[in-house]
């Protein structure tokens, strides 16, 4: 979130924007990354459980990611705009659980959505808060294929820090000793 | 997995391969799914908290998968060439946990290793099993960068169809009654 980590509300979905995914796209995702011959070959496609050509399970996550950068940084920009400082947001450090509940076929639009279910300040990095996101991607027909427990850092804004990590932050901005820290 | 599902063995690391993440496949990654700076440009990279450029986590997912399928594809190859029959993987239902442990960089050698840590039949669909499938990527300081808890479907070799389900199999056959059924 663009949010800083005391803004953030929960359980408000965040709507993400809708993709329409081709058969283009999918072949091609399928060649690179999952190349099962029901996200490859549209006409062998047809004699799968599938019944047809379906999108790889990765392809649907990787663009519902960029469905979540691009709104987060185009609501960087309005916050900017009003003249205000964005949050920020840092990376993730991994998925609670994941399902794939119905397969996204050619021509199928997914809209995607992120709801933040529940925060805490982190217990391991000082400054920092972790956001429980529920992402949810949602076909034409309102039927839910994707559904992801994901977790993000995100920056406190009323952080006071330590004298001793200040310290430590001033040191490490000097050249041959911050290589030396960061090590 | 192309081993028929009573014949899987737990806990045994299965070696997928390795792949050496190249900068240029890092962006066109980044600029496709993720397009944060740290995976997009080097330059700016450098100014990030991971000190340069990283892979997405996708990114590295994907390319695990796609190494997956491969070194599956190649041991269904061996199978048949034995005179065996392989056995049938369906798809996956999804991820119980995923983390990413460690950036990966340009240069970087990542190892997939796969490994079915328990097994069972399905309660929701007669004659496949589940398979719970740790997969781990290490890079070439034998760190662990990546590992994924990905539960997957597995065909029962041994598996009787009940006389009810036999019928409606092959009634499913027939040009428009088996479009009805699998509705």
């Amino acid at each position: 979130m663009t949010r800083w980590f005391e803004e953030v509300a929960l359980d408000t979905p965040f709507d993400l924007g809708a993709h329409t995914f081709t058969a283009e796209e999918i072949v091609r995702f399928g060649k690179l990354y999952d190349p099962q011959y029901f996200h490859t070959d549209p006409e062998a496609a047809k004699h799968s459980h599938f019944g047809g050509l379906v999108a790889s399970g990765w392809h649907t996550v990787s663009v519902g990611h960029r469905k979540m950068v691009d709104r987060l940084f185009a609501e960087e920009d309005v916050v900017r705009a009003e003249g205000g400082e964005p949050g920020v947001s840092g990376p993730s450090p991994g998925v609670n659980r994941m399902d794939f509940h119905a397969p996204v076929r050619p021509g199928d639009t997914v809209r995607f959505t992120l709801t933040v279910t529940s925060k805490r300040p982190s217990n391991s990095i000082p400054g920092w808060g972790l956001l429980f996101n529920l992402l949810e991607g949602h076909n034409q027909a309102s039927q839910l294929v994707y559904s992801a427990d994901i977790v993000g850092f995100s920056k406190l804004r009323d952080y006071k820090m330590p004298i001793r990590l200040k310290a430590l932050a001033a040191l490490s901005q000097l050249p041959g000793i911050g290589r030396l820290i960061r090590r």
